[in-house]
């Protein structure tokens, strides 16, 4: 497809789902719950070809080589598509946040100022791999009364092109525009290119995946953007802290789930308590098969640690492989996570009332936990009811989104013919 | 100066400003006070030089021709320099938003969450001739706990370096760090591009001025932006409006101040009321100097309106000009809005409770007007106590931006240990 070809094509695809959105813009919560629940039930009933579209593309990726653990993100299986439908049910259960009234005022001349949640309009997601993401997605968006345009990645593009169809269909037999959902199918990165610059056409752009992906958008996309996930989160064992608490912390924070974004990457243990602390961590943690990469002072308490160098404090490594350094206490620990870490999630394990609560002002992170582990960061786990990614920047929202980070807002300003 | 140097210089004052962000930060609202009363005093002490720099501009700017009206935007004397200093005293005695707790809970387990407001950390504004943008903008930022890179404009670099070295002398006199407030004052687009690709360092840019700036940053940066300003307003007169309140507010939005974003560009008139309405508005709008670009029903209507082309339902004059178009109805009102506007500020005069419900609902723009003019869209007007600018954009903040939308949040949680 030419260039021009391929603009016109994603501008075409744009300009539908700006059209839906102004008729979702206005939709009651009823309908939006009905199409939710429509598409649950749908998305059961085609199982059967959801599962044939997905082999394909297990059988593509493969071919291509992809690992076991990708290909393990793309399978769908009949539990797996019950999932996503439950999760389309349980987000349909939860409130509809357009129409808020989030604070309202009378002026002394009479008017009466309110600021009101509103959809977002059309928002716009680039992700890798999980085909769950596309109806996950698109559930939320349309909850939030917001148009979406899904660009998934080339291995998934079977399944994601059959889970689009299944829901503009049972979305329109529900009443809503077929449009709402919207898949730009075209292969290749060219696609992502083009609609990153549908400014005015797309109203955010929101990318999960790989730091590759997010630094591609940020650098390309004249549509305002949400970065999410890249997590390279710390825990800071304090002098005086509990050994024992510390401990649970620090293994359920690399271990429990060490794929994800706000599994701890870097332990930090003051010099005081490093002596007993990181021998006692070490046996729960090599037991799970961690591996550490250890400054010196580190090493020379832990001899079985690797050598950490600078690069270390700043990888995420997304893999049971944990960085440690000893420092001389809060100031430069604070210094370490402001200046390395990604401002994700990050913890400080402490006795100390005046330490924890300077770690909270101090460090610029979207979590900043005292005395828990940082794999709490999560939308659901959070009580928000669902969650669209989590954002690490500070404009909009930070942290987990869920659907008040899907609106915005308007002024609705009434009067009686005021005048200035 | 090479492009490298260039790149170097803007990064190294940037990087100055974040080591200030992290300070201002954990600064207290006290300290923060005392220091914007601070550079008001320094500020009206140092009147003489503030005004001796402004002339020097104020020459090059005859020289190089700029227009009467540009010249005065530019120009500094007493009165204006008190004004800038009661600007800051104003905004030294609004609330501090840092630190406020929007909401928290407790989870099942114990954990509990809180949601505070934190400073976004380093504000970039580029802005256009008026220098006392130098000094409102570094008020509201200091005030909210951030850092500021300022780029004015070459016209007014003289004024600027002035006002930004007295700003620095002030603050850091009463504890504030001097690279709280810097400026860009090398000339030339280069600086500003550069400026655009300082992601990371700086963390929201606020462009403040024409159309051809604010679209120049949004295609160029990799920092977040929020647009500002852009205003093509419209006052729709409903069948069976109020006339003489349809008027009033109709010269209102119009005339009262034709130079800024707030005021109307289009009028729609429902057919039904056009041929009672429009000679009616005619009169005192033509005595106000107003020249009409019509549709071919108005014209039928009023014959000395000129021809409007598809170009001036796009254009925001800023001037004594005035499109007119007969509409069917709301429905033809709601979609010329929605596809001609910019979303900013619009307005219906009607008497009919449920199209003023519709209008509310659908007109997608930051205000939405019943029953009163456009020109009430200001921060100050709207009780806000200050506005750095007008957004049009849904991202982050929408309408006029006050201290609160120079925030960002953290969510902060605090345990006993709890492990997932």
């Amino acid at each position: 497809m030419s260039e021009g070809d391929l603009a016109g094509e994603i501008r075409s695809i744009c300009e539908g789902a700006r059209r839906a959105a102004h008729v979702l813009a206005v939709t009651g919560a009823e309908e939006k719950n009905a199409a939710l629940c429509e598409i649950a039930d749908e998305l059961e009933r085609s199982m059967d070809v959801v599962i044939e579209s997905n082999a394909l593309d297990l059988d593509a990726g493969r071919e291509a080589g992809l690992s076991a653990a990708l290909i393990d993100r793309l399978a769908l299986n009949g539990q797996r598509i019950h999932e996503m439908a439950q999760g389309l049910r349980d987000v349909s259960a939860l409130r509809d946040p357009v129409g808020e009234v989030l604070e309202g005022w009378r002026l002394p001349n009479g008017l009466v100022i309110e600021k009101v949640r509103v959809p977002l309009g059309v928002v716009g997601i680039i992700y890798e791999a999980r085909p769950n993401v596309t109806v996950d997605a698109a559930g939320l968006c349309l909850k939030s009364g917001n148009a979406v345009v899904l660009r998934g990645s080339d291995s998934a593009r079977n399944s994601n092109r059959v889970l689009v169809e299944l829901m503009r269909r049972a979305g329109a037999a529900a009443g809503l525009p077929a449009d709402a959902v919207q898949l730009i199918g075209v292969s290749g990165r060219d696609a992502a290119r083009e609609m990153m610059r549908m400014h005015g056409l797309i109203d955010v752009l929101i990318p999960r995946g790989g730091e590759g992906l997010i630094r591609t958008v940020v650098e390309n996309s004249t549509v305002p953007v949400i970065e999410t996930g890249v997590g390279n989160c710390h825990v800071y064992v304090d002098e005086g802290a509990d050994v024992e608490m510390a401990v649970a912390i620090v293994v359920n924070a690399k271990t429990q789930r060490p794929g994800v974004c706000n599994a701890a990457e870097t332990l930090l243990v003051h010099r005081e308590i490093a002596g007993g602390f990181l021998p006692a961590v070490w046996t729960p943690l090599s037991e799970k098969g961690v591996t550490l990469k250890a400054d010196e002072a580190a090493r020379a308490i832990l001899p079985e640690a690797g050598e950490a160098t600078e690069e270390d404090w700043m990888t995420e490594y997304l893999d049971l492989v944990l960085a440690v350094r000893v420092v001389d206490g809060l100031d430069e620990a604070i210094e370490h996570i402001n200046r390395y870490g990604s401002h994700h999630s990050d913890a400080i394990v402490t006795r100390d009332w005046e330490r924890a609560r300077r770690f909270q002002r101090e460090v610029d992170s979207a979590a900043v936990y005292v005395n828990a582990s940082t794999r709490f960061t999560d939308g659901a786990v959070f009580g928000m009811g669902a969650e669209i990614g989590i954002s690490t920047q500070k404009l909009h929202a930070r942290g987990p989104m869920s659907l008040p980070e899907l609106t915005s807002t308007k002024f609705i300003i009434n009067g009686d013919g005021q005048v200035r």
